[in-house]
C-alpha cells in the first residue's frame, strides 16, 4: 500500500483492492490497454448536428434566413465532420485491431478510410433528406390528431427514430462497425421504437405512437408502409442465435402495406404483399398474397356482472376470470 | 467560391452546397425566413419548473420549509411566467402566421393573447394539484410494491406521464398550437406511455408500469379508473386519417373502471360503462354495460416435451411450434 | 403584501398566493418542514460512476491501461463513496422520520448505518460484476445481429437495465428505501424495461429488445433464462392491491427457460420448469413442468381481397375487419 494515500483512500483500499482484481479477473466487461471504443457522447452530440441539417430551423439555431444559411450549414458541417471523422476512426481502428489481434493504436489506412467515409456520408445527406421529407408527409397524412408537419417534425417519435435510422444505415451500408447500432440503440432509448440500422426502409414510411415496435436487422420495407405500436418484424426463433448471423431472418414487406398496432411478423421467407393490411395483435409466419386484409375470428368475450360467482371461479385456475393481471 | 474560405471549409464545400440546394428544394423540412418555432429545451424547462411547483420538496429546491415556501414558490412562478411566456407566443406567432401567409414575426395581437393565456395557466395550477393528488392516492391504493406516496411521486412513470399530460392539457383548452403536443411527447419519450393533450382525464387515475399505453385525443376517461401497461384506446383504422379530424374517435372510460394489460379498446362510440372490469389482451370495439367483467376464452395450451418430433413439426410452416420470436 | 415587491411579482402575486395556498392544504403532494428526500440526480450520478466501475473503458475515462487503471479505480470509488453516503443516509433518515414521526433532521444511528451499507455495497460490486459477464455472454451468444461482446455492453437496452437493477438490488437487499427503485425506475425510463428492484434474478440472463418488460417484485428467476420484449411477469389481480403486500405475487422462472415476446406469465404460484419454452404471446396463469415447449392453436386467420364486401361487414360492429386501430 502506498505511504500517500490520504485517510479516505485508506478507508476504501480494499474495496478498490477487490473492484481491480475483478476488472483484471474478467476481460469480457473491461477494455484495458487497447484503442479507445468510440465515445457515445460524441456520437449523440453527432446526431444533434445531424438533426440541426435535416431540419433547420426546427432544431438548432434560430432565425434562419436563406440569407445566413450557408454560413450555419457550413459550420454545423464542419463540427461534424471532426466529431464524425474521430469517431468513424475509432470504431475502424477498433475493427483492425481485433481482426489482427494486436493493441496498438496505430492503423494509418483507418484514418484514411475514415476520412472516405464521413466524406461519402455527407454527400448522401441530401438523399436521406428527400426521403425523411415523404416519411413527414406520411405521418401528417395518417394521424387525424396531427395539426400539420411542423408538429410532425417537433413531436413524433416515429419520425425521430427514422430519421436516426436512415442516418445510422448509411453509416451501416459504409461497413462502420458499433457507430450504426450505437445511434439507433440511442433512438430506441428516447422513443421505445427499436429499427436496427440494418434494416432498409422504404419511403413514406409511418410509424404511430411506436412504443414496442421491434424491426431486425435483414427486414426489408416497401414505400408507404404504416406501421403502429407493438409491431414486431422478428426472427423466428434460434436454437443458438450466432448460427443465423448474416442469413435473411426477417420479413419483407412490399408497398402500400398497413399493419396494424401489436401484430407480429415473422421469418426471413415472409413477404406480405403489396397492399395488404394486417390487422391488429396478428401473429404471420406464412407469405401473403397482395391486396388483400388479414384478420381473424374475434374470441369471444365473456361477460358476467360483478360480484356473481366470483368465489367459484377462482376455485379453477385457469378460469377467464383470473386472465387480468 | 469565396477567397476567405478555410482548408476544412474548402473540403467540405461540395457537401454544403449540396445540402444548402437540397434545404431550397424541400420546403417541408425547413423553416426558414419565417417566425420562430417554439423551443423544445425551453419547453422541457418548463415542465421542470412545473413539476417543482407542483411537488415542492420533490423535485427542485431542498429544505422547503413553511418559512420559505412562498419566496420558493415566487422565484419559480416569476421564472416560469417568463419562459411560457416567450414560448406559447412563439406558439400563437407561428399559428397566426400560416393563417395570414404572411411571414413576418409581428403579431401585437398575439402577445396579449400569450399574457393572458399564461395567466389563466398560473391559475389553473391550484386545480390541476389537487387532480394530482388523487392521483398519487390511487397509484399507491393499487400497487402492493409502493411502500408510500413519497415513493410514488419520486419514481412513477404513471404519475409523471399523467402529470404532464393534466398541464399540457390547460394550454390545450387554451388552445395553444404545438405546445402541448411537445409536453406530452417528452413524458412519452420519458415513460413510454402516450397520452394526447386533447384526453381528458377523470381523478383518480392510475397507470401502472404503463410502457406502451396509448390514449388518443378524444378519449374520456371517468374517475377512479386504473390501466395498466400496454392498454391502446385508439381509433378504429381511417382510410385516410385526416378525414376523422375533430371527430370524437376515441373511446370513453366511465368511473371505476379497470383495464389490465395489453387490453386493445377502440373506437369513438365505445362506452365502457361504470365499474367495469377489461380483462388482459382483450379487443373491445362495442360498448360495455357497467358493472361487468369482461374476459376471453382462455386459448388451448397446447405442451410437448423439448425434442419430440420437433423436425416433422417444422415442416408444417403454420404450426404452432413456430409461433415464437 | 410586502413593499419591496418587484412589479413582475405583483403581477403573479396572485397565482403565486393560490399556489401556496394549494400546497398548505394538499399534505400528499408536498414534502416541506421534513428531512430532505434522496436527490433524484444525485442517484442517477451514482448510477453513471457505477456504470465506469462495472465496465471500465466503456464508460467513463478512455486511454485506460493496467498501470492507471488503480488510480481510476481509486478515484471513481471515492466519489462514489460520498454520493452514495449523502443519498442512503437521506433515504434512512426519511425512513426514520416517518417511523417516529418527528421531523428533526437527528439521526446519528442514520448516519452510522449509511456508512456500514455503503461499505457493504462496494465489496458487492465484484460479484454483480461476475453476473454481469455471464449476461453480457447470453446477450451475444443468444443475438444473431450482434457483432462481439463490446456492442453488447455498449448500446444493449437489456444489459442496461439488468445493469442497474442488480445494483439496485444490493440495496433493496440491504433495506434502503426509495434508492433502489428510483434506480430501477431511471432505467425502466430509458430502456422501457420495468425491473423491480427486489426481483431475484439467476446468471446469464437475455432480456432482448426489451421494451415493454415487466418483472413485478417477488419474482425469481433462475440461470441461463431468455426474454423477450414485451414479456410481463406479474401478479393476478388483487382488488385491492395493499392488501398484498409482502407476499410471493410473481411467477418463479426456472433455469434454461425461454419465453419469447409478448407473452405474459401471472401470479405467485405459478412456476415454469427448468427448460422449458413459452411461445409468444401467451397468457399463463397456472405452472408448467420443466423441458417442455408451451404453444396455442394459431387463430385461423381470415383473408379477403381488399375492397371487397367491405360496406357490409362495417355494419356488424364485431365483424374481424374492424379489429385494427
Amino acid at each position: 500500500m502506498k505511504t500517500d494515500r490520504n485517510p479516505i483512500n485508506d478507508e476504501i483500499a480494499p474495496a478498490v483492492d477487490a473492484i481491480v482484481k475483478s476488472i483484471h479477473d474478467e476481460p469480457r466487461l473491461q477494455h484495458l490497454n487497447r484503442v479507445n471504443l468510440p465515445d457515445r457522447e460524441q456520437i449523440v452530440l453527432a446526431i444533434d448536428l445531424l438533426r440541426q441539417l435535416v431540419f433547420p430551423g426546427y432544431f438548432g439555431k434560430r432565425d434562419l434566413t436563406s440569407a445566413n444559411l450557408p454560413e450555419h450549414v457550413t459550420s454545423v458541417v464542419a463540427r461534424l465532420n471532426e466529431v464524425l471523422y474521430d469517431q468513424v476512426r475509432c470504431c475502424l481502428r477498433y475493427r483492425e485491431n481485433i481482426a489482427t489481434d494486436q493493441r496498438s493504436g496505430r492503423c494509418a489506412e483507418c484514418d484514411d478510410s475514415a476520412r472516405e467515409i464521413v466524406r461519402q456520408f455527407m454527400t448522401r445527406i441530401p438523399s436521406v433528406r428527400a426521403l425523411l421529407a415523404s416519411d413527414v408527409q406520411a405521418a401528417f397524412d395518417g394521424d387525424p390528431a396531427a395539426i400539420n408537419t411542423d408538429e410532425t417534425i417537433f413531436s413524433y417519435p416515429g419520425l425521430m427514430a427514422i430519421t436516426v435510422q436512415r442516418l445510422a444505415h448509411e453509416f451501416y451500408r459504409l461497413q462502420v462497425p458499433l457507430l450504426p447500432r450505437i445511434m439507433t440503440e440511442w433512438a430506441h432509448g428516447r422513443t421505445g421504437i427499436d429499427i436496427h440500422p440494418g434494416a432498409t426502409l422504404g419511403s413514406g414510411l409511418m410509424i404511430d405512437h411506436g412504443t414496442g415496435v421491434v424491426v431486425g436487422e435483414t427486414t426489408v420495407i416497401g414505400d408507404n408502409v404504416k406501421i403502429y405500436q407493438g409491431v414486431t418484424l422478428g426472427a423466428l426463433a434460434p436454437a443458438f442465435g450466432q448460427l443465423l448471423r448474416g442469413q435473411k431472418r426477417h420479413p419483407t414487406i412490399e408497398d402500400e402495406v398497413t399493419i396494424y398496432a401489436g401484430a407480429t411478423i415473422l421469418g426471413g421467407e415472409t413477404v406480405i404483399g403489396k397492399g395488404t393490411v394486417i390487422g391488429g395483435n396478428l401473429f404471420i409466419t406464412a407469405s401473403i398474397p397482395a391486396m388483400h386484409v388479414v384478420t381473424t375470428e374475434p374470441p369471444k368475450l365473456h361477460m358476467r356482472q360483478r360480484g356473481k360467482r366470483r368465489r367459484e371461479a377462482r376455485a379453477s385456475t385457469h378460469d377467464p376470470l383470473d386472465f387480468v393481471i
